[in-house]
């Protein structure tokens, strides 16, 4: 083309296409107005608001804050209007209808320090059941004995082993906490084996039977724990005192694990066992008996999916907030997004979600200081 | 600094800084060679070894392969020299000792083609215990039944919820496979919580021993699947054929899970039980047996950190590879490098391990091409 | 293995291996203290003192505040101990040796709401220099014209082209801005190439001389479209009121360079041109000037390789921060760690440095309202 | 619940909820056929069909086969039935018009192995035109002269510094290569000066005109490049060899940018100029001319931007094929699907598209065998 050529109308048209006018309803991309003091060292909330209209994920962090307002404020029918048989799921103190809300979190949040803030909604019953993976149960237990510790991801393994110092991320548990673990827990798998074995003992047979006192499962297992540790800075124990069961599928995927494999030995011929079949049951149960049902899921793996096949019971969740950092694009549960859960029947198609590409770590304190603890829990 | 100033020194000295002599043993970089007649539509092995000195993930997928044909290549001493106690773990079929090869793959890949490749390394008992998540249990099994359809990752939830179409990334299950499965399963189920019983009203309170024959464990329960479909097409057929076993803790975790909490309607008061401390002795005693232990890691989440978790008990695997999308900068196990399994101790320090980050469904019909299928299996 | 076996020593001693001590310097993980009364709805600089000691990106978004404190709080001697040839980089009101702040930023954080905080830095002069992508200069302008709209990421492209409606992500941006944009610019480059066909006339075969007027650059065009927009909320105005330089060696990637297109048919014979080896001049010899350097590069490609380059003439700046979602694994510039820089020189092996991984929506409104913004800026 | 209750309706229907028939167009996902013999050792074009019924990213490497086939094989008009003004674009050696395809990648992939199949994409005049970093244009170059080696990404960068070792990814280049590269592009941009002071003394006031010898644009300083280092191996040799139009608006943006800031010192007063604006309308003139477009992009940022936007000017490519690791969610042009770019007229609605989320070291070569290098080119 020479360069004295004319302007192409290919191009310009193309270039210089007329918009359809923009909808009313529009909402105006925009950040921080700085010129308000409020803008100077931000509380979570204006940042937040903030947020919404930000874009990208920041958007999204802002959507998040706001299903989880949407899912704890949520009221129903009161008691006393409901017939027997529907007077299930959750009540607020006044009597009214309110969300059972899931929480899903991976083991390496409580190795992190978000351990205390998903305690604080332990504590304070924000939350109505939990799933979490074998390290989620153990590192919250192993944390009330020893510490763990600051360190960094490019910290050579050879290095480490040899000092004894597992890596997580860019954090470390000293062995030894592991040992530790060991003396704490075996007394506790002794007794949950004597109890099983008296238990089978007058039960004979019908030991396996439904609600048999000799069946352990996860979450049972899981609760006793949280009694016994009796630390008012475990998730566990206030899971326990606030009656919030923890569920936990592969529960010996871990250092419990190790600790029950070697148990075996120890028992032998006796044999401590872990049923899942009923741990299934109580979970789907608590969906069903949900009037409305919200998720919170940080991470991925089997706490997102099993959180979400427990809400497929009833044909969906009202409320999802994922937030991971895995994507679609490998075809996995962890990256799937909230619409993929909507074809199965695990999110309603009218359901609040959002899912939120993002650490945890990074994201879930500050849409904590926004939400849950945007002011002061009136009571414990 | 004046448009007539002198050439700085410091910039100079910064950008032509001399190097040290080039070690002698560093690979140079290079590609295919396309001069050569082989570097046309080229075969599987000759990519390979091509993408070896490409750098960046092709490097890692040629490194993959070469740990594959190094941990399949692997033999120690004969059967004969080894004292009664030492003879576990895998042998060949002139009677040395080989590696045992821990695969783990996700649910997807047996929802996506690969499950055909995975089914192939079953039948030629290629690997030696598989641990996978429930999903990749179900869908192979419901694969006999009926098929799984090429979708799209786009496709709106709502929509395919109203045709009964459940997505998994761009695949299709009609909901009607599930339906099927149900039909499949509930004799499957009633049949073992029948076995369950009889064994029960044998063994009365000593039911739950080791070794009881009332007891059903995940891998158990998969076993007995694997019988009962008796398709050649299904990677459970195989392991059962193949006495290969297949682990699943949290077997619970998807469509079998929500047959089993119908069946524990069903059957009422009596009630399956599926114990998960029986599964986590058989896996860890695998892997004490072994003489070397090679991993092959397909996806992240539970069956990689159950495989990592199981050779610790050996202290540490002889051979790792790792194909995943997960990062290590949220502190999950999934995203985790092999390096940080060496520093507890459940990959060796001398071990040979790679991570290739890619979707598995691009590299492992390469690397299998490569390595398992770079000639045809003499048997089966 | 027998089910009566013996407690395997191989697995105890891999699993209960002692730690050697724990160095007193080691720094405990520990998150928020719910029980303070700041726990509620926290401030910026809470939170983030919070994070530090949370692990994984919690801690890096922590330590990049770190960062960027300490680049903002070096002094070192004053104007009159330094001899004539000394005396560059930035100085404070008090004549203070002070960092040279590059910042650079991709296009969409300015079509974002992140405008109003880059706007901020800028308007107060907590900057030295910018290094944009194409996009950030003509999307800054643009938004002085019209705004840009919260959309969603899975609206269909079709749908949208037919309306008119260009998709950023999750905004909108109605075609009608391109327009507007044209009407505006086209006087612009009118007057540019008048100037620069001026300076020839006088020059002649000079005109391509160093620091000749006839010579346009990005950045000096850029610094022309900051006088012209002559509007309090862009980046551009301010840049240029400020005297802070904007690099884009690309400028014509992007909207400019269709209407620059454009105007070569509009103006033929004559031609505007912009050069970009001034521009590396300029942007090498500020880096060089610089008594300490500081590094804020929020996302990857070309403006994250830029400001390193011009780093590396002077052997490597003294503080890096970066923020992006890039991965190392396929090698890119955009996914390199700090470390990466370091072997080229362009950080110096002693820097404070640190890379952020998450979308740059998400953190640098908390980072700056715990750094920039934590308290209100005295003037401008 | 009671354990006694009966089989909840309500989870019932939605887990057994009737599916749609499903439509006969459905392909069925399947994996390779390992009873045949061409699944051992498989070739790049099996291997690739195969992946087509796969899912997830493999089928989309099949995808994005069928493309570049589609896109290679299309054929317009004859030159003779086609009227002066229309004869623009690229004809195949019969006559017919075929598509113009623009190829853009990213500096690492030249530092690495694909460097080799780049190359061979050229020299066999398989691709119209390049866009390519600065980085993509010097290590062409300083291969020639010295090797790049292979490496680790773990290697610290403190000690590659010290031996004067540079890092990219797990590749190694010595410092001494742009020492070496320096003395080599030295006297060629002695010689570039020289032509336009020439240039200038002729044309004088007007040297800045359209077409004037004395503009040196990046697109024509590469040219020059690949003419003075005359070696095969080298992707600009073959590109000046074919009139192949490589584009680097920042051409700037690395070690070429290093040396022509050096230059500036060196030349003053006299100072060598490059102008981009001549290239942005030389590349949006190819799309334009082109009868049908393809767009080839291997990897993010400038050169994935730079060949969206010159297809605008062409109201869209015809086929698209995206290779890289970036993600939509952060609002990034670097991970943005092919859809964003139909919303802004970059790509047709109708177009044939797919962006494939894998790094390209581990696909392309998979790739260009089973589609460029499926058969040996006829000719050089």
């Amino acid at each position: 083309m020479s360069a004295s050529g004319k302007l192409p109308e290919l191009a310009s048209d193309a270039v210089l296409m007329k918009s359809a006018p923009v909808p009313e309803d529009f909402e105006e991309v925009k950040g921080i107005d700085y010129s308000k003091d409020s803008a100077f060292n931000m509380r979570a909330v204006d940042l937040i608001n903030s947020m919404k209209t930000m874009g990208f994920q920041a958007s999204s962090v802002s959507q998040a804050c706001d299903i989880i307002n949407s899912m704890r404020a949520w009221r129903g029918k009161h008691k006393d209007e409901l017939p027997e048989h529907e007077r299930t799921g959750e009540f607020d103190d006044e009597g009214y209808q309110k969300s059972t809300i899931f929480m899903g979190f991976t083991s390496n949040l409580i190795s992190s320090g978000l351990r205390d803030t998903l305690r604080f909604l332990v504590q304070h019953k924000m939350v109505s059941a939990i799933v979490a993976s074998a390290g989620g149960i153990e590192e919250d237990l192993i944390k009330c004995l020893a510490p763990t510790y600051m360190g960094e991801f490019s910290l050579p393994g050879k290095g480490l082993r040899d000092q004894g110092m597992n890596r997580i991320g860019n954090l470390l548990v000293p062995n030894d906490n592991y040992c530790k673990f060991e003396e704490w827990i075996v007394p506790v798998l002794d007794k949950c084996l004597e109890e099983q074995e008296e238990a089978m003992k007058e039960l004979g047979s019908e030991g396996m039977n439904a609600d048999s006192a000799a069946v352990w499962t996860p979450s049972k297992l899981i609760d006793r724990f949280g009694k016994e540790i009796n630390d008012e800075t475990s998730v566990l124990y206030w899971a326990h005192k606030n009656k919030i069961p923890i569920f936990c599928p592969a529960l010996t995927d871990g250092s419990i694990g190790d600790m029950l494999f070697f148990h075996t030995f120890k028992a032998s011929p006796q044999h401590l066992r872990l049923d899942i079949v009923a741990d299934i049951r109580k979970i789907n149960s608590m969906s069903m008996a949900a009037s409305h049902a919200g998720m919170i899921i940080l991470g991925g793996g089997l706490i997102k999916h099993h959180i979400c096949n427990a809400c497929l019971m009833r044909n969906g969740a009202d409320y999802a907030v994922y937030i991971n950092t895995g994507q679609e694009f490998d075809g996995s549960d962890a990256g799937a997004r909230p619409d993929e859960a909507v074809s199965w029947g695990k999110i309603k198609a009218e359901a609040k979600s959002v899912k939120v590409y993002a650490d945890v770590s990074v994201v879930f304190p500050l849409i904590v200081a926004a939400t849950f603890a945007a002011e002061k829990p009136k009571t414990n």
